[in-house]
């Protein structure tokens, strides 16, 4: 050991991921489903356990856990960002060494089963990976509520194309008007406040991220990624900015012409270079004039 | 090497797993999507290339994947068991030491988006994991066709028990009238015979299933597959059999009795034990009388 | 509802997957660790659960998963044969509704943490996904051993071709006497008596297997497990027979040639078509004689 | 649209995720692989492409992968951290609208196959899902070079405690001076300056991590991951700072005691609340002086 090296402890945090939870909410014969994944990442002075072992400052993971069972009882049947309002109002004010916490809430999403036209009462299939999310980071001063979107494949077959890139040695790949267009979509916004009706605004962003998707006359990934993002931005006033990760699973055409087939964009392979992947916040500056 | 050892071959296949391919229609503006996920496995006498190297009658999985390309245009948009037949095909009849073939189609399932209520002409979101699938068998006498699910996530929060079972010295598991029941669905049926139509049976089956699920007053995870392939075979004539494998999720209330809360199966956690597996096939008896 | 439709119930099973336990064996300052995942599938006549939701012959998953933790202690710090064999046994001989019990053990193995090249006591890390496994299956009438191994990745970059393989109009692939060869196997091989020195035989059989691998002058993927099949026959006279799964990589030189650089079998990349996969049985037929 | 809105765009890159290479390097007979996955992700001014579709600022991920597999011929046989130093000049130096590349390079490591303790020229098996991870950072002003380990699960079953912890309204933990403690650990560092032996570093910090591990007297998680960045500093020189990630897999002993069975820290099972996670940055202070 070097005496004179001296250490400097950062960024440390502690908590729990992937806590499940399925509440179940019972109106009368008409049952709702909820179908959550907890993580929770606290903040605070943990010094004493990393440099000698004293553990007064640490609650345990599993202590977490009982108070996201405990917690779903009154708060896990509303809407997600709710249930991580509260989350966090636990943990940073019933927790003197816990100075910020950070909960998610992912909800897996069901839908209710169809018999002849009429969705049935307290049966449902699982819709997919695609998960609703919420975020909320409460520390001393104030809270931050995000929502977002995680795991949404998407894909248009017309009104895309990539022309006038940059090229380089390595360059090779043609230029088009008219390519097939497949990402799945990540995005994440932030709230100017904390308190919006959370559920009707999840649901008009997210359609607003579907149609500008679907109607955009995309030049690139980025291009269609900015459309969505000022889309969302213009249409719903309490987002102050929008998160979008893109990951785009390029097709191409399959090259049948050895065999003396021809392909007009109607064969499909994924591409083998791994898949791109496009990032960016947009933010508006207006607000709170 | 033990002189008078002789050794058999026996059960020996090759062929190729997962090539993808995405097969896209165009209907004039209103364009269709199917993303294909294909398997082969050839039989014949492939002796010579286990004992000695001498490959003639091996075909390389490269060539299985070309194939798939080359037919996708004329049969990758219709119906995933037509898109098997032909495949099938061109395996057994046109390579003369394949002696028999089953290709297994599964179809990734998109949506179309939906604006303002309307659905798109060509822009798709992704419907989930679950999958339709076709398996077809052909050998020189014939030809067998399945199709199936894969991958539903199914979930009823009432009408749902399990009382009376073994009790064995290691049971803890309380009787229960009233249980979530949650379970991830594959099933396969096999069509009588191979000339039926083909999207319309499977729509007709998923739909019984589903409702079955819902509606069905299970006493077990076994009692409710009974019903689920009994109404199947009872309301589709052309399905000869029909097998089931439930993935079953036991959840249990979770127990907040030490925190002074109150859970009256409003709050669930998935239990422990691994998943309960559950498999049975049901045919009929009466059919060609 | 066709009055005259008899229906018949077969192949039906029930169980659990996916049961670990961990089982630390401390022999003075010395541990041992098994870490295990096991599966259980019971049959017997369970037509009431299906017909009627009579449960009597049904015993809970749950009381299954104790069963495992149960006889983890006296049975789970041995081989795994041995605690598939003592689990079987017990499903089998304290059930009466149960006529055959298959239990499959998986191993995940962890290696001890050298330190100065001194094997730790008590410390140990994760070896890879490769998983020893054990599958017993005991009926009225006796009892079948398996052994395996599972999801283990070879590579060789030398001693392998593939060439004289049968063309068809799709073919594109090149011959070639020096190829790389990539493959996840997947071997299960049965003893042909239920008591052998379980550990003693899976290490050797493990060791012909990779040593056959290394040293073959292979011709196709058949040709190599098929060599692989024999040695492990040869080798160890308690196999009655050796089942192979090698799912094929397929890796081929990028091509570099647009870009002026030669690849002399340096620069590989995953071909693109799903991967291969093989299967095949080989049986010695001179044994008990 | 509302007029008076303004758009920033921030936080905007692009690249190219999970493009694979296997790299074989033929010295004589002896040959090495190395299995890489790189990531790839651009900055620099992109809003013409995100605000009109202008892509001239825009390389396709397909120029990324043909630079990986182009560059792997020189570059690829040697350190993952030199690769990546490669890719980074490349992407920022030849190409004027990039200000700024970070490029990851993940080494899936692969084993000699040993035959009777002798190992194999040229035949491998692979080790598991732990990585060899390098991370470069490259800008104008200059490059910054870190090293890590991912997904390296470690277990011990002695030295291990967790005492004196917060307790809140939720917490049932019982306390324990001897329990089995089970991690999957991420770690990165992050060197002084950009040229040092990174092969030898590699393997010198993770013997330290493993070793620390390994002898450390546990008091919690925190304490463990502090030890261990404490020997990683102290023994490596040009390490500036390291990180860790424990992701903490919490085992506790099968309750056995309704069955009359004892469990003395024999029989352990994954504890259900998720799983537990543990970050924190160190960094030495006394650098440069």
């Amino acid at each position: 050991m070097i005496p004179a090296m001296s250490l400097t402890l950062s960024d440390d945090r502690y908590g729990a991921a992937g806590i499940r939870v399925l509440r179940v909410l019972r109106r009368g014969d008409r049952h709702e489903v909820r179908d959550l994944e907890v993580d929770i990442a606290l903040e605070g002075d943990f010094r004493a356990t990393h440099l000698t072992g004293d553990n007064r400052a640490i609650l345990p993971a599993d202590s977490m856990k009982n108070a996201v069972y405990a917690l779903a009882g009154r708060h896990g049947g509303g809407e997600v960002e709710e249930f991580a309002l509260a989350l966090t109002h636990h943990f940073v004010l019933e927790h003197d060494p816990v100075t910020a916490a950070t909960v998610t809430v992912r909800e897996h999403r069901w839908a209710r089963i169809s018999i002849s036209g009429r969705p049935h009462d307290h049966a449902f299939s699982r819709g997919g990976d695609e998960r609703r999310v919420a975020r909320v980071r409460r520390t001393g001063e104030g809270v931050v509520v995000e929502a977002g979107i995680e795991a949404l494949p998407l894909l248009k077959t017309k009104q895309a194309g990539f022309r006038g890139f940059l090229h380089d040695r390595y360059t090779t790949l043609p230029e088009t008007g008219d390519r097939l267009l497949a990402t799945v979509l990540e995005s994440n916004w932030r709230y100017g406040w904390p308190e919006v009706p959370f559920g009707l605004h999840w649901q008009q962003v997210r359609q607003v991220i579907l149609g500008t998707f679907a109607e955009h006359d995309s030049r690139s990934v980025q291009h269609t990624l900015y459309a969505m993002a000022q889309a969302a931005l213009e249409q719903c006033p309490p987002i102050a900015e929008i998160r979008f990760r893109l990951a785009h699973r390029r097709h191409e055409p399959a090259d049948l012409s050895a065999f003396g087939i021809e392909n007009d964009n109607e064969v499909f392979v994924l591409a083998a270079e791994g898949e791109g992947v496009i990032e960016a916040v947009v933010r508006r500056e207006d607000i709170w004039i």
